[in-house]
Parts: C-alpha cells; sequence; structure tokens
C-alpha cells in the first residue's frame, strides 16, 4: 500500500531512443526485471551516484565509463543490486554489458548498467544475457511505462514524467523514470533514475545542471534514511531536436533547460515519496527564517527522520511536541523562545510555546489529510529549504521484515 | 510488549536516603507519577543533561542548582515533560520544588526536579504540590523498586540496579533507577536516571566519573533515534558510609568507584534498549579494526540506527546486504574489499562479499535468538567501540501512533 500516484497518462516519446523489456528469470515471480534502452549515435550522457562507500559493480562501471561523455545503450536489472559480490561482480556487470555491445554492434565503453534490488547473492549473468537477443529484437519507439514497470523492485506502482519546451524554435522532450522504494535518502537513494531528452547539449553542461538539480529533489527526499549502494542517476541526451548544441550551462537556453531537468526530478523525487514503502501521509517539510540553507535544510531533515514524527503522522497524531523536539537536537542554534511551527494553515507553536488560540481539532483535522505541509520558522535568518517526506506505518515493518524472506 | 527484564531482586538500600510515591493525578489513568527522595545533608550531587536545545523546564532548574554540588531533595513527575511551556513552566518546576522545599525544611535551590511526558501541555502544578504533604508523611526507607516505577511512561517494567564494593573497609552501596522507553539515542535520551550512593565524594569527583562513564553506556545505547528534551542524569552521595572523601577522580579509590558507577549505568543503559517500545531483540553491535573510536561509534550507530537493518531483525531476517550497506553510509573511511562481518559466531562476510563457508541456515539460527552480537571489523586500525540496539517492530509503530491520542 502507498499513496495513489497520479496516472500516467502523459509520457512522451523521445527521438533517439528505443526501448524493450523482459522478464528474463532474475525475479522468481516471473515478472519484468530487464530494461534495454539503445540510443542512437552521439548520444551524450550525465550521471550522479550513490555516496555509499559500498557500491553496486554496475556503479563502478558507470562511474569508469560517464567521463568519456557518450553513450549507445542503457540495460537495467531489477531483482538483484550486484553488489558486494567481490569482482565476480564486476565481471557479470561487465558481461551484460559486452552482450549488449555485441547485440546492438556498438562500442562495448558506451554500454551503461544498472541494477536494484537484493544485496550480497550473485546476479546469474546467464538471465540476462541469455535474455538479450530477444530484447535487441523487440526495441520499440519509447515504451516508457513499460520501462518504468521493468525497473521495479518493491515499488507498487511505475513511476515516470515527461516535459516539453522550446529551445530555439525547436520542440525539446524529456522523459524521465525512476523506482523506489525503500533505502530512500538523500545523497541518492536505492533509486535509480533515467532521464532521456533529445535536446543537443554536451556532456559537461548536462552533467552541470543534472549536478544543480540533483540537491533540491533527490537530495530533498526521504522515506527511510537509509542510503543505498546502487543509487543512480542518468540523463542521456540523442540531440536529435537539433536545436543549437548547449554548451555553456549559465546561458539562457541553458537555464531553461535545467529549469525543465529540474521538474522532472523533482516531480519523480517526490513519486518516490508517494510510493515509499507503507506511505499514507506525503509531508512537505519547509525551514525558513534559518541563519543558512545548510541550517535549513539540517533542521528539515532532522524532523522528516524522527521515527517519532513519522508515527504521530502515521497516527494522525497533532502530537507537535515531536516536532519540537526533532528541531531541538538537528545541531542547529536558534532562539528557542521565538520560533513558530504551522502544521498545513494552523499555527501550533508561536515563540516556542503552544499558540495561545491553536485547538487541538486544527490539527486534528490537518493531520487526517494525505497530504500535509509543516512550516517551521527559525526566527535566525533568511534562508529556507523544503524537505518531502512521509510517514512511518506497520506497512513499513511488514514490508521490510518479509522483503527477502 | 518488550523483552523480558531480570527481576528486580537485588535492590540495596542506600544510607542516607529515603524514598515515597503516589499518584498525583498527572497520569490521567490513576498510575502513581511522583517521585520523593528525600537526602540527609550535605549530599553531594553531579549530573548531565540532554544536548537537545530545546530543553524542559526541570532541566534549566538542575542546570543553574547543579554548580553548588549540593542536594537535599528529588522530586520527579512522569506523564508531562514540562516542556516548551514557556516562562509558565520555569514558574510550575520551581513553585514544586519550592513546595517540597518548605515539606523538608530544606533550602530550596537544594531541591532537584525532573518530568518525563507528553511535550508542550501545561503541568497542572497544583496535583504534584497537592500530594506534597502526602508524600514527605510516607518517607520510607529505599522504595527502589517503587521508585522506579512511578517515574515509568511507555516503560513496560521498572528500571533499577544495585552494586556494592568495599573503600577504607567501608562498604559503599550504589542504586540506580531509570526509565525509558522512546525517545531513547545517545547524547541523553528520554530517558530519566538517577544513581543514589552513600559514597563519600566531593561534588567535582562525582561530576568527572559521572561524566566519564556516560560516553560508553548511556550514549552508547539507541532505541529510536530520537535525543529528547529532558534526558537527565543525576548522581547523589550522602557519605554516610564514611569512606575518606574521594577528591581526585584519578586516585585508585576513585578508580574503583568509577567502575562500579560505570557498571551500573552500562546495566540501566541496556535495561532501557531491553524494553525499548516494541523490542522483542536485544543486538550488540561491536566495530573494531576502525581508525579511531570516533569512526568505531559513526559505523555501529549507522547500523544500528538504519530501519532496514532494525525491521530486518523484527523478521528474523538475516539479510547481511542492509548491515553492509548501513556500514557504508556511515561517512568513515575503510578498504570495502576487507571488512569481515560476523553475526553471532557465525562469519558472514569476508573480506567484503558473502563468506564462503557461510550457509542462510547458520545467519537464521542466529536471528532466531532474542539476543544477537554483530561483529564488524573495519581492518583500518585497531580502535574498537560496541553500541547496544534494539528492533524495530509493528508494536513501536502501535505505540507511538497511538500514544497520545
Amino acid at each position: 500500500m502507498a499513496l495513489a500516484l497520479p496516472p500516467l497518462t502523459h509520457l512522451l516519446p523521445v527521438p533517439g531512443f528505443t526501448t524493450a523489456v523482459i522478464a528474463s528469470g532474475i525475479k522468481a515471480n516471473g515478472d519484468k526485471d530487464l530494461l534495454l534502452v539503445s540510443m542512437v549515435e552521439n548520444t551524450t550522457v550525465a550521471g550522479l551516484f550513490t555516496q555509499n562507500r559500498i557500491v553496486a559493480a554496475p556503479v563502478t562501471l558507470c562511474r569508469v565509463r560517464l567521463p568519456a561523455g557518450v553513450s549507445r545503450a542503457l540495460i537495467v536489472n531489477s531483482g538483484n543490486a550486484n553488489v558486494a559480490n567481490g569482482p565476480q561482480g564486476m565481471q557479470t556487470a561487465k558481461a551484460i554489458a559486452k552482450a549488449v555491445a555485441e547485440a546492438l554492434n556498438v562500442p562495448e565503453e558506451t554500454v551503461f548498467t544498472a541494477s536494484t534490488g537484493v544485496i550480497g547473492e550473485a546476479l546469474p549473468m546467464e538471465k540476462p544475457i541469455g535474455a538479450i537477443p530477444k530484447l535487441t529484437a523487440t526495441l520499440n519507439d519509447n515504451d516508457w511505462l513499460g520501462a518504468a514497470q521493468a525497473i521495479m523492485t518493491t515499488d507498487t506502482q511505475p513511476k515516470a514524467a515527461s516535459r516539453q519546451i522550446e529551445l530555439d524554435g525547436k520542440k525539446i522532450t524529456i522523459t524521465g523514470i525512476a523506482k523506489g522504494a525503500g533505502m530512500i535518502h538523500p545523497n541518492m537513494a536505492t533509486m535509480l533514475a533515467f532521464l532521456f531528452t533529445d535536446a543537443a547539449i554536451s556532456p559537461s553542461a548536462l552533467q552541470t545542471i543534472l549536478g544543480d538539480a540533483v540537491e533540491t529533489t533527490f537530495n530533498s527526499v526521504t522515506v527511510d534514511g537509509d542510503t543505498s549502494t546502487n543509487d543512480t542517476l542518468l540523463a542521456f541526451a540523442s540531440g536529435l531536436a537539433e536545436n543549437s548544441t548547449i554548451t555553456d550551462p549559465k546561458a539562457a537556453d541553458a537555464a531553461q533547460f535545467a529549469h525543465a531537468i529540474n521538474d522532472i526530478c523533482l516531480e519523480l523525487a517526490q513519486l518516490l515519496v508517494r510510493d515509499g514503502e507503507g506511505v499514507t501521509k506525503f509531508i512537505t517539510i519547509t525551514v525558513a527564517g534559518a541563519k543558512s540553507e545548510a541550517d535549513a535544510k539540517k533542521v528539515a531533515m532532522s524532523v522528516a527522520k524522527s521515527p517519532l514524527v513519522k508515527t504521530a503522522f502515521a497516527g494522525c497524531d497533532p502530537n507537535w511536541g515531536r516536532i519540537l523536539c526533532a528541531i531541538g537536537y538537528a545541531g542547529v542554534e536558534f532562539p528557542v523562545g521565538e520560533i513558530d511551527i504551522f502544521l498545513g494553515e494552523v499555527q501550533i507553536v508561536k515563540g516556542g510555546v503552544r499558540a495561545p488560540d491553536y485547538r487541538e481539532t486544527q490539527g486534528q483535522e490537518v493531520m487526517n489529510r494525505e497530504e500535509i505541509t509543516v512550516l517551521i520558522d527559525l526566527k535566525s535568518g533568511h534562508a529556507s529549504r523544503t524537505i518531502w517526506s512521509c510517514d512511518l506505518t506497520h506497512e513499513y515493518i511488514k514490508i521490510n521484515a518479509d522483503y527477502r524472506s
């Protein structure tokens, strides 16, 4: 169970990319578990990866291949994370990429890989490799819904979004897919996310724009505070839109493109939270009046991660004392006797204490909603940040106490 | 529900202290909610408090009174934390202390206070104040079990421990009581803990010994990662044992006393975890082979706090990939391809990958136990630290989604 996601009715095809999916047998239940995206020549690529010290073999492989900035294919498996498998893990990742390269007749080092699923179990490479001929034979125009489905693990719903902008009179399309749903925490979560665009853009400009977008989108959501070993965000640009190639990430056309990238990253990041394991509430926490954005983020994250706050949301309990407590242990200085807290439109704390006009029924009314905002004013400065989070429910425990067994 | 605690059969009376408890009406259910401890003249006191920026009024009052180093009484209420109540909160704490001082005919500034319970609701001071005459009239010799019961909130069982040592041929007794059970996390948790001893010791020596004990005991346990606003650890020493007064915390007699204090703090801290909200497993996480103790603690805490690790324990799932993942995001450098992990006596990871001889049935057998040890060798140095933690269960969610409502 999770929050209902908006229907994926507006996924746009992106010139330069074809997709195929299959059930290769990695997932024991027979669900689709392999996605291949084939790309035209001169497709540029940028990427960001987990900050976990322990990283999956496909992440290491992507890091090696990324600096060249060109991509011809992406192969993603779900059901096995291919991490903590030692040298064999890297051999497996490379062998899968090589099989894709041979089937598509493209250079091996232009194939990017990603994996998600259980940690520490050998990925049976013969299964994806055996499926590649069938995959390449069924490459079609942009089945992004199918692509989003094939990379799911504990996700209950596929996640994808599209945007269109105009640059130089050319229509530019961006479509992105992503998966959650546990180990979701800033610094890139268990999350895999892939963006595909027909914009013409240099790899370095794409990297800068992607890097800028991540901090306030994917790195501003949290489900359970666990930073996974496999987090991968890759953006691919085919150039088929024929806009004049973006090379300066600070130029006007770049800004417009960056805005669209940011927008789609935010939508995908929020979809990850909405489909977080066991989530029944989508919580937007804004900390304003902070001395710095870093302070604001610290406080927002402290509230967003607190198990006591998260369970209060699960229980529809306007227990603002827990919010106050989590603000207090964030490690940030602020005038305790001045702060304000709003739950939705209701002011619950004024000057560090219960607001005089606050009535519990008001807080209760807000807590009963599926979408709840929390605004904290630290009265210390002018910086602010927003973090998106969720509640902590029985369902989360159920999913994670039983996931592998 | 929580783990069964050992029976409290060996609580020792401590010369110089008398106790009384009562149901003053702060707890709506009529449970006992007020503890008074009366102390002989020249009782010394030391203390440590929450590191939360938002602190309860009684904590502020204790901080003001502590430097004088003398105590004649301790008054503790459960059911209301008296925090975030503005100036009224401090007036309430002071008024309660004053009423105790008058009833016992001791100086007002020698009365120490502590509160635990709901945050942000006014503490109806007339209830404890009205109960004080009856409390003082029933002061008796050391009913430490009753004392431990009166300070409980969501605790399912009272927590107390005693130790006896000999100094200068004199028998020294220490008895401690403590309460949990949520908001349990280092830097002093929601926890209240009080130690009573008849040792003769100067306030500054007591403070040094107490401060040293805290880091590897109370600050080395975690239940839910929430640091409360009320954490208080106070130690009182009546001096009636008539040992030659300890003034140098580094002297030989001091070391023996410090060892006993450390021991009792560790027992109480572990009791907090065992009775943690919804706890069904007691988990000892040792990180060895670290470059520094700080690194070792960071890694141990990262594993101890991970919701995915905690739910795996709840589900008896030997999902060591989650342990590995949490090690990886602790923010500590180590050779990923060298580390070892033991679950109980079973080596599950060797050189960063699944140990070749490991069989899942072995891990399963360990996971089925109530007491589980995890040993992580970072292969980076010679420092180590141990953290005590617990699983994250349905019961935790139930308790905390419904606690106040």
